[in-house]
């Protein structure tokens, strides 16, 4: 149905008819994508685009993996505190800390963003970065999801990794662009996404370096904040080019889409639209966590792809 | 002399035997940069290292090209000041940037690196990236070296472009980690170096997202020092990874080869000792900028090269 001639001429691209994206259903959302990479990759076309320039970032939670009942980021920060907690509970200095011990989710939901950082910030600092993201990996090893009952690195999205493949094979780099912590996630990009930890850009903590042990150590204040306006400029901190596809998910992302709008020549832009009930989850406009309005408003308007998950997608987890 | 098993086995590495690093003499410090990296490209060698881990971070400033009498990006600034303070001499509210303008440097040499951070400041900002960086490659298409009399991109270190290219054939990724400004030097990275734009770290502005307009904006303040301390806190920040051979030339780089050194399994550090006044500049201990006096005294004990540059460098510069 398409030719892509890219792959053909490409010794290391898939085989030239397979379809390179077999857990999309077959409609406009698929051949949205497939059309846009042809026209980006074909040297004849008007839109090439040299190997160089193919950028492609994505968002990390809702939109390579699952976000709900609330960023598994959390759920690793909260059970670290829990345990940090039976040994020493002094630190938990405030009701939020206390009742986020406790597994009382409200006062710490209630206090938005701040009750998540003030979580983090604790239960995240005082080591070194690889311990840090070794104890990632110990929990991600051994902790299930509270509804699913699945690996949380199960609970990646399929038809996202064959994206991320696909582009790979047709020349693009795969970056993260996430309002995670970008720690949190390099500690298993490689592993999930086979993304380097370079190609990841996120939340950061400050970090110091200790001259005497050699290390870097992460400390409780948070230094960047990659979210909604933070994400064009921790493109530019860390890519320092615009890309030319940027997949997201909730109206966090919607500035880095409208960025990426903005260049001269191709862009894609696309939005995971979660009304998914039976298979994942439905949420948009009034979600607690990757609430969509604007961009389910402005995006088609922007050429957005909304991809609608129940429809567009024959195949959710990856189930790894 | 070296039998290099992974560029035989290499489709797309240099010829077997074909000398990587023609500019370098035929000294040891040629000798141990080859017998390093076969060690680690050497898939039978206790000491081999996966591509994903072949990392190579170099300082810019005095390691990939010169840095006498003052850093190249200061004397773009200074230009630029000049013009900018014609048109309106409102700009030049201290002392520090009256005499900038008016060409003398003692007072702002004077004022150390607060002095220079003034003069970049009013020079670098108040402009989106993109017109900032056209603006740096203007400059490098016309300005001279006061000196040399050189295009500033013909005084970069050809043995150090033979060195990135070598690493890169050997499966390294080579980055910039330096005290330079992050969007100066990505304005001819990738031109003289083959380095893209996610591959250089630096010290960065603070910038801002207009909303509106859809652009990244350089901001007069500087939120990132990307030396001393601050090269390990980058290369975590943005590598992610500990780099396996680190480059540098001054004390400034002494930290970052100092986190290389603690890392568990083989590590390749440099500091290219500028001794060559014939060819070059000497400069050392007492220099007011690139001073070098803890690498010369501590770097031979923690097994790092000291590159001799009038013995160790048959050719010095690239003269593109």
């Amino acid at each position: 149905m398409f030719v892509r001639i890219a792959a053909i001429a490409g010794l290391c691209a898939a085989p030239a008819f397979a379809d390179p994206l077999p857990s999309w259903a077959d409609t406009h959302a698929k051949a949205d994508i497939i059309a846009f990479v042809d026209s980006v990759t074909d040297p004849d076309s008007p839109d090439y685009v040299p190997p160089a320039a193919r950028i492609a970032a994505f968002d990390n939670d809702g939109t390579l993996w699952a976000e709900q009942p609330v960023y598994f980021q959390f759920l690793y920060a909260l059970d670290r505190l829990r345990e940090k907690a039976e040994v020493d509970p002094s630190i938990l200095t405030t009701d939020v800390l206390r009742a986020a011990a406790a597994g009382d989710l409200g006062p710490v939901l209630a206090a938005g963003a701040e009750g998540l950082l003030e979580v983090v910030a604790v239960s995240h600092s005082g080591m070194t970065v690889p311990e840090f993201q070794a104890d990632v990996r110990d929990w991600l090893g051994t902790a299930r999801h509270p509804e699913t009952d699945m690996a949380y690195d199960a609970m990646l999205y399929q038809p996202m990794l064959e994206l991320l493949r696909y582009l790979r094979d047709e020349g693009f780099t795969t970056w993260i662009v996430s309002g995670g912590g970008v720690h949190f996630i390099r500690a298993f990009a490689a592993d999930a996404y086979n993304v380097p930890p370079w190609q990841v850009v996120g939340t950061r903590a400050a970090t110091t370096y200790d001259e005497d042990a050699r290390v870097i150590l992460k400390d409780p204040d948070v230094s960047f904040i990659d979210d909604k306006a933070g994400k064009p400029v921790g493109i530019d901190q860390q890519i320092g080019a615009v890309p030319i596809f940027i997949g997201g998910n909730s109206d966090g992302d919607f500035a880095m889409l409208d960025y990426g709008s903005a260049q001269d020549g191709p862009f894609f832009g696309m939005i995971v639209h979660h009304n998914d009930a039976d298979r994942e989850f439905a949420y948009d406009r009034d979600s607690h966590v990757g609430a969509l309005a604007r961009g389910l408003d402005e995006g088609p308007g922007k050429g957005w792809l909304i991809v609608d998950m129940a429809a567009d997608w024959a195949r959710v987890w990856s189930s790894r």
